[in-house]
């Protein structure tokens, strides 16, 4: 994990305390179904809550007994022994490390679920706003990097807000997957623990029941998890890499806010760069990277084997504070983005007027011309004024078009000069809106 | 795609005959859909399908012409008119290659995705009988490879039918995603093209629309249809691993099915491999390499960059084709694998009754003992079962206990020798059967 | 393997025919050795020459033995057998089936490397001749995708030469890494077959000895082998990615050739897009997809397993007949690229001469400002220029900074103007070119 | 990076007073050779080193600054004049912030992959002693999982020291790929600055000049960087798998060394897991998914952009800190190996000399039989002895042989006894042993 990017509420889903906290709470849930059972006695079970209800757990010190006894769980029952004292022997009876382990990592990939969620709305909200804003600011289409046809940067940002509201139902999906719980034994048979502590334990915990654990929580569940993961930080990505192909200095339609007393550059006074989106297309580079070895994890042997253990103890916590804070810094981007309709206008005219190549294709069509003819007519046409230099007169293609006898056969002037009126280009922008914005 | 790893039904989803029949069809519905608005001449839009709705394409002839245009879907048209003749201009009007190519691939991946969710079920259907047929063959669990407590064999299978009711989940989630269409013109504005014309093609090919298109269907579909392949591969993986690691000769706990003529090695005529486990873990592999190209895919530039095709032309028909036939083979193992419950309730004894362990740690504990003591004690006596040569006698850790007088000192011996009642481990499973079928 | 992007040379490596061929020779080669050792008669080892040497393999027969004996190795050594007659008993003797195929993987991939190493050093041939040719073809540097400082074309193309180089190296020494013989039987203990067997094949056959094999050569090669691909891959992705950036409307400083005849789009004539750096930017996506699989392939179980060999019946041709396709389409791109040094240069004066503002510091700072003091100064006036509408004056800087009595009062205005002398950028031109070329 | 598993040495080379001890030494370096040239004066360069050289910087300072310019290399050069004084305005001259970051991380680097070879180093020093040990302790090798031939454990060592040579080399060449240095300028043109500084500090900080940068190190370098380890680390996991199969209740050849005091398990007092191997798979997971986004790293844009460097402070510090550790555990584990020679020799003999199949097989070609009659009666009489109940009597298949007419008719009684003389399959571990060891 990587602190400068990484906020404290997601920090804090991962830190020992939490952990410890999350432990406690399933072990003494467990002890009160046990105790409801009749396994335990209930006053065991009261007095586990009683005495470490409210405890900071001694992180140093439960480091110090796993260093003796290599193993994180019992290092934890022994410290929490040392402030329960004896009823401390009822806790965790009939139950694995793991039913602590998986159903606590459940919960806490449920909270950074939520988290992210939130993440997402804001990014949602921020693209609302400016799409709304800019429903209507022209701006050239581009495929292939070339201009295409006109669109509006509203559109774009309604395209986004559709992708991210994607987003958000992929982390709703993937909270789902993975928040269960399982409190079913060395080898997930009940064998020593009745399946009502594990109903109990998870409706307690927020979570679900699993419907079949070995000794954990099958990995399916955590691939499928960190695959979502990686689909939303491409989402960021592809948004990122628009804005950074905006702020191109050739281009320049947006531009990341640039701060007072900001420097772009230790070398250069002039330079202001689009470093933020920058840093979200190698935060996504990152976070993406967490699905490789979560599929790898899938696969344990037999009832478990402890291989998971060490990835998931590094992308658990890296790729949700990364893919957290990655959202909060996009949105802040989307929020704060300076756009420049202007310089959208201009650029829309570089090409003197190609960008109705189509228009006159199918217009050249349905006055009767086979596609092939058509097509060679308006290509021909469309070169001579792309070898023009650059700026061209927003006119050139409409001039020569005129000025071509075999388009003017089939095409009355004033028809080819409404084919060049961008205006048609907007039609279906409220329909877009509507469908996105409802 | 390796021949050897697919089956007829998914490689004719991709082949170059269907792929010209479903443009053929999204031209002929958008045709008519044109002809309806009054765009084109009603019969231009029947001769459309009177002339090519039962053609056979000549692709020896459309590869010739893209040769020349250096353009997939120009050349096709360029075809069709050839087929369809004068009318032939009414088709594509106002259309771009990517409505055609988006939607196209957008019904294949629906196909496969419905071809792989009836792959799923033949395994779900497998696993089904055998976990019914193996719900009580007793054997032992492991965690990390190692000897832990009893479970049964239907456990395990109940277990996969859960995980691969998951993946089936999955993938009709997966479906959903991809299952979109988009006639949106060249970058989504709808400029040239009424959006009735994609609702009508949409409902036609058992499609829905895309909300927001650009030039293309935005790729985070994609990168998430990928993803869920590949957690279904590694579903298949897990199973695959379980079977390898029960025919492994000290275990041959199961073995995949050997038939009359099969030579196992060249080399040594007594070897029966697990050779088609083994292959699906490769398989595996290789589903899952798409997911990292299909999230590369997803930041297009602007309206859309071409990057994505030569990717998605190798992993469409790779993944869903290698995935698919997974699905069967793997089915094939399951339904026809050889189970050995006998040699099963043999390894269960191997440890000489160390498997209940904890029965007797629980029972220590619940005498009076500390954690800690109760731990202590158990763990010395089995480490001296442990270090006896193998195969113990099955009594050898109660046999133990029973000598040894602080053991003693808390169970009584009828108490002690019922801890070694292995039923008790069985007790839930029923329990776990009725969450899995019901 | 997709058709379109693959080259038949690569393609030859991999077919059946190529296989069956290596298949054989490593055999022969063998029986060569094993009766110079006296193991089997001499003439049974002339014998399988005389019959096999020159014979065309029937790749469906041996298909059809392979369906029932479901081994492939057997059913070439039956089809062998039919042609070479009784004699065919002293062939394969004390060999297993992986000394045959991991030897031929060798052989092929090695072949593949060679050929690869052609498409570089073609790639390489292509990159020095434009280098040269715009050694001092001016044009902005960009970081961030924002002007920065000038630079040539030619320096550009030099640091791509350095790094094909680089690839260059990185493909020979994968080809050192692959390129191990191993004739060491059933479990690598050359038990049942002599050691000099397996250096006289290796000899015989191009390659050097595996010093341990287990049954199999040790996959770490191999994925060793498909990173180097990975790596070159993303070089290529590199340079794709500068020529789209430069083929970019509103940027234009070079162009892929654009044939006569072809279409940049089936709706809109004017088109004329980077489409084929953009499909290397997806190829270079496909071929580093190898590399995953090709790590998981490593930790084969004990002597091996077979999950390795699907991956790498599909990664082996895939990756290099993809990379092998993307060099030559590169070098096509680079030998026949449209450069436009007229638009570099205009493009260099977009921001009003703003490139020189480090070198405006640096002055300021010698004359006595400290670093903070001249930064604000510099950063101040070029903010100004930084807000005009573009295009801007090309002096439009050097107005500014004159107009300034801050600036003035540390440097002369001759010595401002000479700061804005761009030759001083240029001056290290035939250093890189003398470090690159010699 | 994950504390649990880092060693002291290897975070040592990534924290903050590290990195800015050696960005100070190459502004300190660079600055004697700007005097040298006479750019600044030489008792600047003095200064600074006398000022700062034994510095020890204040990194909450640098975080104040950075946390408002935005710009760590100007936040720490303002922190630097703070100790340096009016001198500081000499530091830094003609360079760019990249200068400094790429040089740096590149000294980084080089010094881990120092470390790496070290960890490699005693993992083979630990391989070479176990495996002259165990030259002679025969085990079974297995193929698929099932036995095979013999082979000795020895061998099986002998192997993975060859293999974790391999690694040793390709870190070796990974750190000669990475140990560059750039001091280039904003472009990479040297405009502000003598290429004779980068040379100068290249020989200070113990690196190669970069022959081309741009404003930074090409990326194919660390991309090629980060594979090596990726390989490296998949090596560990089949090394790491070996040990976990051995472990195998079933298996037990081998287990880790279990400590006093140490605990398998919080439930099952008996249980002694290959945690430390089965954590190793784990960690080579997470090393490797540091090679995907290296290689996505490497398309930077123009002369750069900074995306890259979010993914590096993640994967540089994270996948070398991990390596590192999780070689010196292997090492430990080798080291500390209880290894079992009595199970290996029970466990060769389960099959009941099944694992002589070849041998008779080859004996019967070689006394006249087809290869298929051989194989056939080989497998006819193999089958049987393999469905016979485990463990077989050690004879099994010798007394089967020598009942069946048509073997006895081919192959006398002494020489098919001879045939099951295990010491045949060891006649070459002494060339195995000279091969790797020398």
């Amino acid at each position: 994990m990587i602190p400068r990017y990484a906020r404290p509420e997601m920090i804090a889903i991962w830190d020992a305390q939490t952990r410890f906290k999350i432990w406690f709470e399933i072990e003494a849930h467990a002890a009160d179904a046990l105790a409801e059972l009749g396994v335990i006695p209930k006053q065991a079970a009261a007095k586990i809550w009683e005495k470490a209800g409210n405890a900071t757990f001694d992180v140093a010190r439960i480091d110090e007994i796993e260093a003796q006894t290599k193993h994180d769980v019992i290092a934890f029952l022994t410290h929490l022994a040392e402030i329960v004292g004896p009823e401390a022997r009822f806790v965790h009876q009939g139950m694995t490390s793991s039913d602590v382990l998986d159903t606590c990592l459940s919960v806490q990939l449920a909270r950074a679920s939520d988290l992210l969620v939130c993440g997402v709305e804001r990014v949602l909200a921020a693209l609302k706003t400016r799409a709304l804003e800019h429903m209507y600011s022209v701006r050239i289409g581009r495929s292939h990097g070339i201009h295409a046809e006109p669109t509006t940067f509203g559109i774009t940002l309604a395209g986004f807000y559709a992708e991210f509201s994607r987003a958000k139902d992929r982390l709703v999906a993937a909270k789902a997957e993975i928040a269960t719980c399982a409190i079913s034994g060395a080898v997930g048979t009940f064998a020593q623990i009745d399946p009502r502590v594990e109903a109990h334990v998870a409706a307690q915990m927020g979570l679900t029941i699993e419907p079949v654990s070995t000794q954990v929580i099958p990995r399916d569940r955590h691939a499928a998890f960190f695959c979502a993961l990686a689909v939303v930080a491409s989402s960021i990505e592809r948004l990122a890499t628009e804005i950074r192909h905006m702020q191109r200095t050739e281009v320049l339609e947006a531009e990341e806010f640039f701060s007072e007393g900001q420097k772009g550059s230790s070398a250069m006074p002039h330079k202001r760069n689009p470093v933020l989106t920058e840093n979200l297309t190698g935060l996504a580079r990152l976070v993406r990277s967490a699905a490789v070895p979560a599929l790898e994890n899938v696969a344990l042997w037999h009832e478990r084997d402890i291989s998971h253990s060490s990835v998931e103890r590094g992308i658990g916590p890296d790729a949700t504070i990364h893919l957290d804070f990655a959202l909060h810094r996009l949105a802040g981007v989307v929020e704060k983005l300076l756009i420049y309709p202007d310089r959208m206008k201009a650029n829309l005219d570089l090409l003197g007027g190609l960008h109705n190549s189509q228009r006159v294709l199918l217009a050249l069509t349905q006055a009767g011309a086979s596609r092939e003819e058509a097509y060679s007519l308006v290509q021909a046409n469309a070169m001579a004024v792309w070898s023009m230099p650059s700026p061209r007169p927003s006119d050139a293609f409409l001039t020569r078009l005129r000025a071509d006898p075999k388009v003017t056969a089939l095409l009355r002037s004033d028809h080819l000069t409404s084919l060049f009126d961008d205006s048609h280009h907007f039609a279906q922008v409220d329909t877009i809106f509507a469908r996105v914005f409802g």
